[in-house]
Formats: C-alpha cells, sequence, structure tokens
C-alpha cells in the first residue's frame, strides 16, 4: 500500500494524462522509430525532499505497462543535487510521452515537500520549541489528498483533510452564537469530534478554553501574544498559531511553546522542485533535458 | 461563454468541492442557524491581476443555487489591495461552506495571473522588445486548461496545451534522427502543423531554419547567444528563448528581439494571490478573513 | 443548501436513474400518451421518519425539468400512515419513469432515519440515560454520505464518515503495538485530532485513559460491565458502548451513563420504510401503487 | 469470467474505497509498522447463503496488489457459522485498511442472498408448488446489478433489471388506456418484447391474456384468489403473484399454482448477514472482529 | 422527457464537447468581438428524416446558456432540402463553438433515421407484408441509446437494447447444447423472458417452435426458404429474418410474411444527413456552411 | 505504447461493454457451462484496411483477463476477405460475451481506414498528384482520437484534433472582421500556431497568402479553380481542398497540385467493415459468425 489512496494515484494521474495527450497523443513521439529503447534518470537540480514516486510510476505505467521504473529515493528523503534518485528503462517515444506529466507530478509534490522540510527544520532548532508543522485547506483544487501526503513526506502533519473531519468555529460563524454555545453545539451535534476555536484576542481564548474546546487557533497574534495565551491555555487545550507565519518568523513562533503552527505556503504556494529526467545515451552519460 | 470551456469549470468545481467536503458535510455550518443570511465581499490584500472568477462562481452555485455571486471586476483586471471586487450573498452557511474551495481556485488563478502580468510587464519595458510571454505544458496535474486561461488573463500567450497541438522536437528525440529528418518527417506526417526545434547551439539553430521549421527554441542560451540566434534566422523562423529565464533576466532576454519567452515559473511556481471573502456584518463593516 | 453536499445528491441520483432507465428508457411508460399529465401523492403506509426528500426531488428534476415536486413534511420529520407528505405534478410518463428511483431513495433512507428514531426513543426513555445513538462505517457501498445524514434526520449522530477523520484503535492494530504505544503515535502523527480506543477488557480501558485517549470503545460488553468501566473511567474520556446492541438491550445499556452507544443495524439492516406514490385520478382520489 | 460485468464490480469498489479511504487515507493503519504482515479469515457468524466475494477480492486488490485472497466456498454456497470461508494475506495495515469495504459488501450481499434463499426454500417445500422467487426493481440505488446477482446466489430469478428490459403495464399507466389497447400498443412499439400486466382484479386478468399478455402480476391477492386466477389463466400466461408476501405467507401462495413470486424483501430490507475478518495471530488462533 | 433518457443525452454531449474543445477552447472563436451576437437555421441540403434535436439543443446549452434554440421540426419528421427546421440565437463566438458538435450529432442520428425510414418505406410498400425493421447491437460504441432512438425516429423498431435483455441463443451457443436443452435452461434461468434461437436450417426452426421459443431468427436464408419457414411456424413463433438484408432486397423479404427483418446497416453504415447551419447576415439571407 | 493513448481506449471500451452488458449481463451466454473453452478467429468478409485491435483485445481482456487474443495482422494492413487476422482463446461465454462489443469498434474503425485508404490510392495514382488525405472535425461523437487513429492507419493524416489546435478562420468568422484582420488577431492572440484562412472566392485566396497565412482553404471550388488557385498561390501556403470531394472526383482535384485534400466521408460515413469471429469447432473448421 502506498502512502495515498491507490485510488487517488490512478485517477489523478489518468485525468493528467487526458489533459497532456489530448486528442492525437504525443504526435513528436510518433516520429520516433518504434523499435528504439532508451533509459533515463530523474535527477534534482538542487537539494530537496522527494515526494510524489507514486505518481510519477503510474504516469509509465498508464503509457506504457512495458516501462520499468525503479526509484533509489523514496518519498520524504532528502536528495541531493546531481543524485540520480530513480531510473526508467523502455521504449523511448513511451518514455518521452510519460515525461512532462511524471514529472509534473513530481516537481510539484517534491516541492511541497522541500518547502515543509524548511519550516520543519526552522521549528525543530528553535529553542524551546515543542511545535509541529500543521498545513491547511488552503490546496491547490483536486490535489489535496496527494499534498497532504507530500506535507507528511516533508515532515509536517496533516489538519483537516476535509469539512467533514473536524469542527473548527472560525470567526464568521460566530455572528450570533458565541464561542460558548458554538462548542456546546458542537458537542452536542458531533459528539467524540475534535472542536477547534480561532482566537483574534486573549478573552477568546479563555472563552474558548473555559467551554472546553479542544484546541485554540491564535489567529494573526505577535509571538509575545502567542506565548502569554500558551501560558494563560496552561496545556488546557492544544494551541495552534496561524497566520502572518513564514520561514523567518516560525522559529520565533515555535519557541512560544505552541503546539502547531499552520502555514497555507506549503501547499499553496510551493514552489517546483526542479527535477529533470536525463536519458542516457550511447555513451552512457548523462543528458540534461528538466 | 466564459473563457474557459463550461465543462472545464463544472468538473474542476465539482471535484474540488467533493474532496473539500467530505461525507458529511461542513460539519461546522451545520451549527449555524440555517436561515441566517450573510453577504461577503472579495477583498484582495495586495495589488494583483484576477483570475479564476467562472471557478468562484460555480462553486458558490453548485453548493447553493440561492447564493449570488457579483463581480465588479473581470479577468484579467488589475485590482487593488482592499478594493472590493466581487460580493455573495445568501445562507450564511452555504457562504460559509463554500468559501475556501471558492478562494483555493481565486488565489491561485490569481497568482498564476499575476506572476504572468509582473513577466509580461518586465518585457513589455525592455527597450527593442517585441516578445511575448509564453507558457509551457510545466502545469499542476488536472489544472491545465484553467492555468493556461490565467495566463492569458495575465497578458501572457499560450504554447501547447497538449502534445497532440504542434510537434515540437526536442534534443530527446534527435537521438538517431538527426534536425533535418525530424522535420521533413514531421511534414510528412503531421502536414500543416507548426514544426518547432528545441537548439542548444547555433549550427544546431541554421539546420533547423534551413530544414523548414516554424519555430526555434533556443534552450538555456544566454542574451548575447540569443541576440546572435535572431540575426542568423532573420525573422525565416519565430524565435522562442526558454530556459533560465526570471523576473531579473527577462528584460535582457526581451531586448534581443526574440519572439516569445517561455516560462515555467508562472504555472509551476506561482505563489497563491492572496485575496479574502470579508463578511459584512450587522454594522455594515468589512471584517478580515483571508 | 440541502443536508448533503449537492454533489453527492446528483451523483447518486444520476447513477441511480442510469441503471434503472437502461439503454432504450422506460419502454412502458412510452406507451402513453405523452400529452397526459398527472399528479400524484407520497404517502407512507405505515408511521415513521422522512428522509431522502433531497434525492427523490432530484431524481424527478433529472427526469424532465417540467415535474414540479412540493413538500409538505421535511426531513427528520415523524409522518403517519396515509398521510400526504408531498406531491409532483407533470406529465404522466415522466412521472412513472422517476418514481420507482425516487422511491428507491425516500424508502431506503427513511427506512434508516426510522430505525435510528426507535434506537434514539428507546435510548431517551431510559432512566439515567445520556447516551447518543453513533452510526458506524458499517454502510451500503456508495450510498454513506446519505446514509449518514438519513441518521441524523432520526436523531442519531455521526461516527467516523471515514477512515481519514478519527484515529480508532481496534484490537487488530494491537498485535505488536500496544495501546500506549499507539496513543502515543496517534498524537505524534496526528495532533489535533480524536484519538478512540477499542478494549474489551476493563485492564485496557484503563491503560486506554491513562495514555489519554480521548473515547474509549466498550466491545461486546455486558450492561454490568459497561457500567463499571463508566465508572471507572470517570467523565476522563467519552465512553462509546458498541457491539450486541439491540432495540431490547439498547436502553439498559443507555442507563449505565455511557455517552454514545453504536450500531450497524440502522445503516446495514434498516428495512425499507413503506411509501407509496398515490396517483390522483380524475375523480380527485387517491389510488395505492406503493 | 465473474458472475456480474467486471466493469460493475471494478466501480462499485472504487466508489466504496474513495468514500472510506478520504483524503488522509487510514490514518489508523499508519501507525503500525509498514513491513508488519497478517493473515485472516472470513467467518460467518451465522449459517446462510454467500454472494459478493468478487467485489471482495476486488477491495483488497484495489488497496494493495500485493494482498492475496483466497475462497473456500463460492456465491451461492451454504455456509456455517464459524466455517471459515476464505482467507487474506499480506501486509496488515493493507488488510485493514480494505476489511471494512470488503465486508460491507460482502454482508449485504451475501445478506440479500440468504434471506432469498429463505424465500426460496419456503416455496420449494410447498406442496404442489412450480413457484420461483423473482425480484423486483425495488433494489438499492447504485446497487441493482450487485444484488440481482445475489438474488440469483440464493435461488431466485431476476425480474427486470430495467425499465428498458421488458413491457410492465401497472394501474398507473392504465388511466386512459385500457388493458386491451396497451397491450396491442406495446406489441406495436416492442415486438419481440415480453408484455405483463398488472391485475387487481379477476376481470383484468381475464382481459390481459385475451389481448395476448406474455404474463399477468396478480397484486395484492388473497392465495384463493390468485388460485382461482391461476385455474382461469390456465397456462395461457405466465402468473406472477406480488404484494403481501412474506415468509410466513409465501407458501400458501407458492401452492396455488402460480409461477413467479415476487418480493422487494429481499433486495430492500435484507439485513446484512454478519460475516467477520479473523485475523490469525502468532499463536495461530482465531481472534474475532466482526 | 425527451425520448432518450436525459442522462444519455446530457453525457454524451459533456464528452463530445470536452474532445472538441480541448484544453484552450475554440482558439478561434476567441478572436470575434465578445458581444457580437448571431442567429443560424439548420438547414438539411437533402431530404431526409430528422433525429437528434435533444442532442443538439444540449450543446449549446453547455456551452452557453444564454443561446436559445427553437425547432420548427421534431425527430421523425421527413424535412426538406433547403427548409430551415431550427434556429439558433445568441452570441456569435458561442454559436461557432457548438456548431460542429451539435452537428455531429444531428447529422449522425438523421443519417440513422433517414436509412431506417428509407427501408421502412420499403417494407410498407411491399405485398403482403406485415413486417417491421429491427436494428441490432451492431451499433458504434457509446452511442446505443442515441441510435436505437433515431432508429425509432426512421419507423424501425428495436431489438434488444443490451445483452441483459432477452434470450436469443445464436449458433455458437449450441456448440453443446442443443436447441432444446437450450430454451428449457433459458425458460428456467430468466422466466418472463422473451427467448430466441437463431436458426440456419428449417428443422432448427421446427426444433425451435417445438421447444417453445418465442421468437426464431432466420439466419441468412434466401427469401424461398424465409417464406417456407414462415408457413411452417405458423404463427407459433414470431419470426425474424436476419443478413443479407438490402435496400434491395427488403422488399422481397417483407413479403414473405415474416415478423421483423434486421438491419445492422441502419446503425453501423449510415451515411451521415447533411445538414448545415446557415448564418442569418445583416442583410437577413441565408449564408450557406454545412 | 499503442498508436492511441491508453486511456482513450480503455474508457471507450469500459464505456461500450456497459452499454451492452446491461444490469445482468449476458443472459445468454450464463446459461453455457462455465468449464466450455473455446477458440476463435477474426475473419474479414472482404478486403480492406485493418484498424482498431487495440480496442478488440482491451475489450477481451475487461470481460474476462483469462482470454488471449493474438493479431497477425496490426492496424493499417490491408488484409484479404477469408484471412484470419487475428485469434482469441478462452472461456467460451466470455469470448461470446465480448464478442459484439469487439467487432463493434473493430468493424467501425477498419471501415474508417478502409474507406480512407480508398480516397488515399485515387490519390496518390492521380498524375501530378501531390495531395494527401485530410480527416476533418466531422466524427462521431466520442470517438474522435479512436477514428483519427484509424484514418492514419488508412494512409491518411490528421486536421485539428480539437478547436484548440489550429486558427481556422472560417466564412463565419468573417462577418466584420475582414481575413487580414483575422489573421493579425490569430497572430497576436496565438503566435507559434498554424493559421488557415477558408476562401470561396480568389480574391480571399490572395488576401489570405498576403496576410500571412499558414494555409487557405478552398472551399467547393471546381477543380479548375483549385488549379488556378494553387498557380496563384505559388507555395506561400499550403492549399487544402475542401467540400464536393468524392471518391468520383478526388483524383482531379489531386491532380490540381493542392497539397491537402479533406474528406468529411471518411470519418462521418464509412460502411462498417465487416469483420466476423469464426469459432473453431472441434472438427477444427471455421465456423461463420459475422
Amino acid at each position: 500500500m502506498t502512502e495515498v489512496a491507490p485510488g487517488v494515484v490512478r485517477d489523478a494521474v489518468a485525468r493528467a494524462l487526458a489533459e497532456d495527450l489530448g486528442p492525437l497523443g504525443d504526435i513528436t513521439a510518433a516520429l520516433l522509430d518504434p523499435s528504439e529503447r532508451g533509459s533515463a534518470a530523474f535527477v534534482p537540480r538542487k537539494p530537496g525532499v522527494l515526494a510524489g514516486t507514486a505518481c510519477a510510476t503510474e504516469t509509465f505505467a498508464q503509457v506504457d505497462t512495458s516501462v520499468s521504473v525503479r526509484w533509489s529515493a523514496v518519498d520524504g528523503d532528502r536528495v541531493a543535487a546531481g543524485q540520480a534518485i530513480g531510473t526508467v528503462e523502455g521504449p523511448l517515444a513511451s518514455i518521452l510521452t510519460a515525461e512532462r506529466t511524471a514529472l509534473n507530478f513530481l516537481c510539484h509534490l517534491s516541492g511541497v515537500a522541500t518547502l515543509t522540510r524548511r519550516f520543519v527544520d526552522a521549528v525543530e532548532s528553535a529553542p524551546g520549541s515543542r511545535a509541529r508543522i500543521w498545513d491547511t485547506r488552503k490546496t491547490l483544487p483536486g490535489l489535496r489528498a496527494l499534498e497532504k501526503a507530500a506535507v507528511r513526506a516533508g515532515g509536517g502533519v496533516n489538519h483537516r483533510g476535509s469539512l467533514s473531519e473536524m469542527v473548527l468555529v472560525k470567526d464568521n460563524h460566530l455572528g450570533r452564537l458565541g464561542i460558548t454555545e458554538a462548542v456546546r453545539r458542537a458537542r452536542e451535534r458531533w459528539p467524540g469530534r475534535t472542536v477547534e476555536v480561532e482566537c483574534e484576542r486573549i478573552e477568546q481564548v479563555l472563552e474558548a478554553v473555559d467551554s472546553g474546546a479542544d484546541l485554540v487557533m491564535l489567529d494573526n497574534m505577535s509571538p509575545d501574544d502567542v506565548a502569554q495565551c500558551v501560558d494563560l491555555v496552561g496545556r488546557r487545550a492544544v494551541v495552534e498559531v496561524s497566520g502572518g507565519v513564514t520561514l523567518e518568523t516560525v522559529a520565533r513562533y515555535a519557541s512560544t511553546g505552541a503546539d502547531l503552527i499552520s502555514t497555507s505556503a506549503i501547499t499553496q504556494s510551493a514552489p517546483a522542485f526542479d527535477i529533470g529526467l536525463d536519458l542516457f545515451h550511447r555513451d552512457d552519460q548523462l543528458h540534461a533535458s528538466s
């Protein structure tokens, strides 16, 4: 079993191939001699963290079951620039047809994992930190399950996967309700579920904890305010920090003693991690074609 | 007719809502009084270029047909930080349930449009430039049609939408073929199609042009080399610059006289453009909830 | 917004109609004069609890948008035998074509709601009860979201909608792990999530509570053993009773002070609730056609 | 070739797994050591009739192709309580992830087969019976093909699979038409098709037979009335009994000489047949986890 | 309700539009001024029979709900060359984008209806004919329901829509079975179903009728042999003629007294019926663009 | 890698099987002894050109993976009447269940290839011809990719696969635009794309060439007019002939020196190519069952 549900990988790859192949397929690869074979290596151009290998493997399988793919690294591994992390071997036309779709998955998901890892490293080295990096529902449409797996590959942990999973009372829900009443309703309608409350002010934090919320999300507070809230909460609830967290500020938030620091940047704004598929030529040298 | 095929928008939104709602739907919005109504405004947090409004509209429609959405800006407009660019009105629970999915489309696609516009602006202000910003097939899996429309919204133009559309002979195709033979085969098998050849050296450029290629892609060349190639080609083929193009370098490439400058950054590495949905409260003031 | 995500209703109805209509459509209704109109009432044959009206409405809409459907009862209402709970009006052929599919949803989902309500009523009248009826993942394949909504209509509450939502450590997970280690790993990998532990013996209950589990599931225990566990837990965790719960025994379990009583019968073994669609004849009398 | 079209099984399983796995997959199984293997047996808790093995096998295959499933019984077999009817072997996490979905198919479809068999047994032991148990279109939405196969596994036979297959003129079609005209139209528009007419009174039966109907459905008649109709029909048409048939009454109906006795209970109201997946522990003893 | 199940039309159109629009949509229509409106008429180039209007209407609706479509003829009507049979009005770009897909449905399905009508006319004018034109399962993949409706529009009738609907014992099924045993098994396993037997020799016809088959298919017999078989069958079974039927020979077969004459030509080999969409110009004259 | 994208074949076959199998599957094949095996050969009834083998293979694989299919001819081969071009071997019931769907693909797509080849042969033997046969977007809905591959198998070449691929300015686009402005806009918005202009008069041809169009489509011109236009164009653009092209006239058009001759007949009006699946009997002789 892969880290992601197999149906998710299969459907995402089928959809991506359909959009890339079009009605006529790869009209350039069709110019090649069908008997020509090739082999190639996946090679990162920079150091980073790998994710998305199941999608890449599935892409080649869906294009041509006679292409073989082998990995020397697994999702979550830190990989070096220039390191061959996997190889493909088979009909050259098939390899070239599948290349871009496979790399689109690999580069985006490794990009998510790599940026997550940078946040995680920053947090882990912060003095007094016990914090984890939490993702959000700010993911790219249709890619949530894959991106959440990439976050895990990067050392992060997953917040809600969907609106079904957890009650998270935000400011916009509180118009008429009030925190105490919202938590009471949540307990009544969804017993056994985690209940979290978004708080912008200290008195909200206190009300949330007193009403029995499992988590409080401190929204857009300064590190000092967060530290004060952590003290006030005193382990009666899990504390999430959210809003305004960057690679520059995350360590300061981590040092406050907060449990979870969430950021949408890792899924919504992660730059692609550049991985190329380098063809082995007859003289067995790598040839770059990122 | 919207800029993107309606079926693409409908299916992408259905998929995104399915992954966000989960088996139980929005268990937090379910706590609200069903009769409570709300209205809210889409408000960018920074200046940028808008894209994805059709997806946002469709998201609210799929969640609840009684929610109305009105836009005061259209895809491609430059929008200012703090400017209300659209409003929604309807049952509050429905608005909150749809909010994140609608914003996920809007923020990603506006991110693509905004970054594209930055490249386009750089190119348009470069002395002697006639260049256009061209996208690539390095798009996020399942989102190509939407991202390509966002590139157009940002002032860019679209390279191939799929492998069916155009012959693009890359270095990896040339193992045994040679440029001249590849172009000959392309003309024979796919008459009436654009044929482009990726070139890394000047002699390849000359061979490509002599063999009748419609476009030459200059791969990873310096601006000086590009300028020399542009001269050599002498309008016999369209010249694309590819590889190593950044916001810092793009103006220098544009000044070479090249026709098209392609970059994967605009689709693959565009940070989300931060747009919030601000609820109007009873006192009619905006309340931020990005 | 309906109680169930609109996409779920739309897709379930489309699938059900496709399987019922077949390649030729309704070859019997095709014998009717196309201009003939009809009207009919939904009439329960017994008292029960209504659920599934959104699916029934959607069925008629997908068959023929000119059919109108009006309900005088809503999901969750107790309905009486013989009471007209809704009406349809439109082309007779369309009404008859849609009838069976609409009723299949309505009868199954109302069956789930009705049986749930019977359990809920039993629990609510038990002396000293504070228990709620909780559903399970033992649902009919492809119908989970609809059945879970029907459980809510019947007064029950929803356990996990999917394996993503909550950690539930069962006996089969514990081979090598041990409860304490399992809870520790769950907290580490899925912070902020509910963690429940299935327990068959009292010492397991104690270990689960001591390790910080949010819920303990008492599996196949007698009411007396449950009562003892409730005391031992002393509100440090939510207590679920599972296994061996029937309409006959549920009140005794409820009187133990347990918080949640789960049963698969309400989704997996609920008999259809018999609702007919009675055509109004020219003499305006109801005509039974269950 | 299985008893059910492979595409039906594949799609039903994919849909069921998607709803059970959710965006994060099985977050509990993720706590296990990935190298841990397991084996388990499918064990019925009561005697009954097996159905749905193809779906169960497909479920494990879709979760993890390295899990092997072997059956010692086939669909349609009577199975005993406590009898191991099949085994699975493979990575423990994969087995536990697939378990519930596989059992949901197996328990529901075996429930259908088991209840069907009870009706069939009652009919076969009735004096003078020549009747068969016929199913109806009252099936659970999306599960028709699977349930109809389960009815066959239980010894029943299948009425219409869809509205395309057969003309069945019900009372509601007869408003203006009259039986004779309805049968005439059916023969004209759908030559070569079976035509059945629902009858509530003896004179309708006579008209249906005289007009050349292939089958008459006797709706909600007493066994005595049915016997009288069977005599009157005198083998000129196939006689179906419908309405008011229960396990208590079915033998009396069978003894009337009717050909087919239809009941919706077997598909619409069949309680789940309880089958557990019992893990083999290191000491090779079965451990119950229904 | 249209003649074809709405879901069939919706899905077929969505699929056809997806394949025609591609990732970038209609890049030519995008050159037009978005505010330009147009109107156009559907005009047959030859006389024929209309079919497929529901698909054409749906195509425009899916491209742009603001386009209006009106028909002055309905499916099944004989239409004249040059006659305006329907009009569209709306944004010009939307009309042109939808045009080809709408016409592809209309021309193919009207082609089926037109060829069917030619067979039907030939049969109806044959002396002594009582025959109807029956279609087959030799349809174009994915278009069966639509083509079967077009056959009805042309005056033909529908044989099996799927393998589920009817037992048809062909020569290849008879290796070991024998006709009598095959019919016996069919009656036992599928009571209430039509049973047809394919026969190539007179003695097979007699065996089929004696064994109680409802229909006999006379395969590849001469008209004289068919006439002889019709006499021998003597109305004890419905007689289908199959194989070797052309527009030239069909009348002779019809005069034999056979009931049904089947031909695959009407679905599998029907030439497109040429219908153009003629734009109204400012001077209100039709302009041909087939 | 097959000639057509694997996902296209897989989905088209799944859809075709779903429509042919229906809810009960093949109720006739179900009468056979499940252990009976069979083998059969694909045998054309006339000479022609083969296409669609990948779909036929996939059909048997989706019905029963234990059926083996072997081909002695490949797509594009000219095949003779009576020649065994492939064989299947496996469970007889599975072979018969898959037979019709497999043949429906094979006969339609070979029909397209065969008719294309007739046009290609006519063109290749025309004196002075340099023309190729070009297909159109007039394809059967849902079958475009497969039909375009069949055209290639028949020696033809592919025009646009979708509206995304190429700019083709038709008369209906020109209302207000004018050719020169249309080509200018096309170059501006879609740089690097092929631009074609439909022309009905010589002055339009000249304007199109002068404005820089890559191709001119001569619509409904006589061969003499085409020859004159070819001279006038003088290789400055590729010349397509369209409209009024038949097997009788195509050679005269080819002799004009035009580059491409397009015809919708090859996709929209190709009669099925008759291929049968002949079962091997125990005496090892072929038995026809087309």
